[in-house]
């Protein structure tokens, strides 16, 4: 069973009960608007990943400013977003084994459906699973353009496999999928540059060859909000798939410009507010969210607002804060924001949003994908 | 929503779909019995927590072996356990805010429900929730006997904080939390033994202190996986609060026995089924269990039965298995067993146990208390 919401609408934000999951609606609106004027003033489509948020209404929201759909990085999240309205989803990730394609193949007849896919076989399987059905699948050719995870090689690797495509009765080649994720978290402006535009001259050759073997790439796509800048430029890339863009975290925040100042292109709007539940020292207190309400893979989250406060120690369901460094004392039952450190993990820890605008509380929405692993 | 269960009964292990939480039932049966038979034999009461398994269904398993109830740590696992039928839950942490205190009231209506306090404002708080509905809650004083989390000092501070909950018309003092969390994976088992002989000298002070004002124990409750055989011998604690015995994990496979071999006296019980990818290179392959499907926050997961080959590099939904130090050939569609790295966040990832004997799914078991964390 799903957890009931941890607010009412009209709330004011001390009153949400804790950990929640909190959204500044300004500040995400102002988001969404920025990467959608960016991509359409660059001449790229937009196809957000919803792996970041797994919301059908924030997906509903970036395509009403103009995103062709979204990505989604399994088949369940994929049928979540369907189920509840999204017409146009990219799994941009291989799917694998029988029960998997068979979903992936029904789902196709219900939504336009786009998979990618780096192995004969697994395209023998794409096609038989598609021909079941009566589909036709759009496939994408995933290359490996640096971040040495999934895809073929690019070049002649991924022509053998985009012709396997085409020849399937059941499948259609759509293009490539070209995401260079080790690129996003390279804290340095030039390194990160520099390893994209090692995956421009990879993907730009691959586009060739396709097309002098008869192959049109539809969709080239790749880009994530660390790197979304430089994938315009070359005109290599025509869709890109930037998700955390929309919350930020303190990962990201931690990439530098090119005049070395933090990566502040986009606004932190996702918080978890937490409770101070244990107050018996000077120097420190105890917080109510731990392992079980942050995504601390990348790092712990930052205390919004309260710069000399330290969040360490976690364990499952409790936080330290620091408070050696700060003239603020906290009292048991104060509430703090944290952002989260990584926001992908923190969201699917969470059944509900709590979007804030001027201290209350204006929206809850379900987080429709939450723990739709497979 | 909660998610579609991976499998059906019946099915073979290698047809459940990935990832999925998988529960050997052989092993993890003989992990509930062997707690059972230790706990009386040593004459002690076992209140195992439900943090780890937040299940139903296994803290009735648990009950029926002897345990007198479950811990929770959350009032929304407690919620959520006893809607689905248990009976007795000790919150073994502090409750702090209005609408949890009206929640943990509520709940004292409709089944035995104790929880733990470190201040005496939240004393006064506690007393006033219970009385706007009319219940006595039982409340334990924690104290801080190393772990440096929650909890009062022992000795004085803490018959002073027992004095007022016994002076409050709606609380009842019931004894004394006493958990030493530090000490659970301290891998040296001199060390670990010495850490709890600290926690016992503080204790048992404290309960000499508070009997010496009037005030009985009738509960003396702590203890791990990690540091449950040296909490009986003292006869301090009357109450051991285990968790992680029924799945065991990495993290406390690596604890040190008296003869420096690793901690075995449980079995690992529970898995991560995954599914290989992506296999596009000879010295690794991908599989589809990254962040959201393994609580990694104490290291990696094992790869069951395959000792030469290593998880690293995790992203949110993929994990690379190293493959250059094994003979073993892992192909596209292999399916491998992970020994989650922490147990009790990797369960909260999932709505479904998959229980397996024999080759064959013979349970599935929803993940009662999922998501309860305000």
């Amino acid at each position: 069973m799903p957890q009931p919401a941890p607010a009412r609408i009209g709330d004011a934000v001390e009153d949400v009960d804790t950990p929640a999951l909190l959204i500044d609606l300004d500040a995400f609106e102002r988001n969404l608007e920025k990467m959608a004027a960016f991509t359409k003033n660059a001449g790229v489509r937009l196809r957000p990943h919803a792996k970041t948020h797994k919301s059908a209404h924030i997906a509903r929201l970036q395509m009403e400013l103009g995103a062709v759909g979204v990505c989604c990085q399994k088949v369940s999240e994929a049928e979540a977003l369907v189920q509840a309205g999204i017409q146009d989803v990219l799994i941009s990730n291989q799917v694998v084994g029988r029960h998997k394609l068979n979903r992936l193949s029904a789902l196709a007849r219900h939504a336009k459906v786009a998979v990618c896919a780096d192995d004969a076989d697994n395209v023998v399987d794409l096609n038989a699973a598609a021909g079941q059905v009566g589909v036709i699948m759009d496939v994408l050719v995933e290359i490996d353009v640096g971040a040495g995870r999934c895809g073929v090689a690019p070049g002649d690797a991924a022509v053998t496999l985009a012709k396997e495509i085409d020849r399937a009765r059941n499948l259609r080649f759509v293009g490539l999928q070209a995401y260079q994720g080790a690129a996003q978290h390279i804290r340095d402006f030039a390194e990160r540059k520099m390893a994209i535009n090692a995956a421009q001259v990879l993907t730009k050759k691959t586009v060739e060859l396709l097309s002098a073997a008869g192959l049109k790439c539809d969709t080239v796509g790749g880009a994530g909000t660390g790197t979304y800048e430089f994938h315009t430029t070359s005109k290599v890339w025509n869709e890109l798939q930037c998700g955390s863009y929309v919350f930020m975290d303190v990962d990201y925040g931690q990439n530098r410009m090119s005049d070395g100042k933090p990566f502040r292109a986009f606004e932190n709007s996702l918080f978890v507010l937490a409770t101070v539940m244990s107050k018996t020292r000077e120097d420190f207190c105890t917080i109510d969210a731990g392992h079980k309400a942050l995504g601390n893979d990348q790092g712990f989250p930052w205390v919004h607002e309260l710069e000399e406060v330290t969040y360490s120690k976690p364990s499952d369901e409790h936080g330290r804060l620091d408070l050696s460094q700060t003239r603020q004392a906290l009292k048991l039952g104060d509430k703090v924001r944290l952002v989260p450190g990584h926001c992908d993990p923190t969201v699917n820890l969470y059944d509900w949003y709590v979007g804030v605008r001027n201290g209350r509380v204006e929206a809850l929405w379900p987080v429709t994908a939450r723990g739709a692993l497979t």
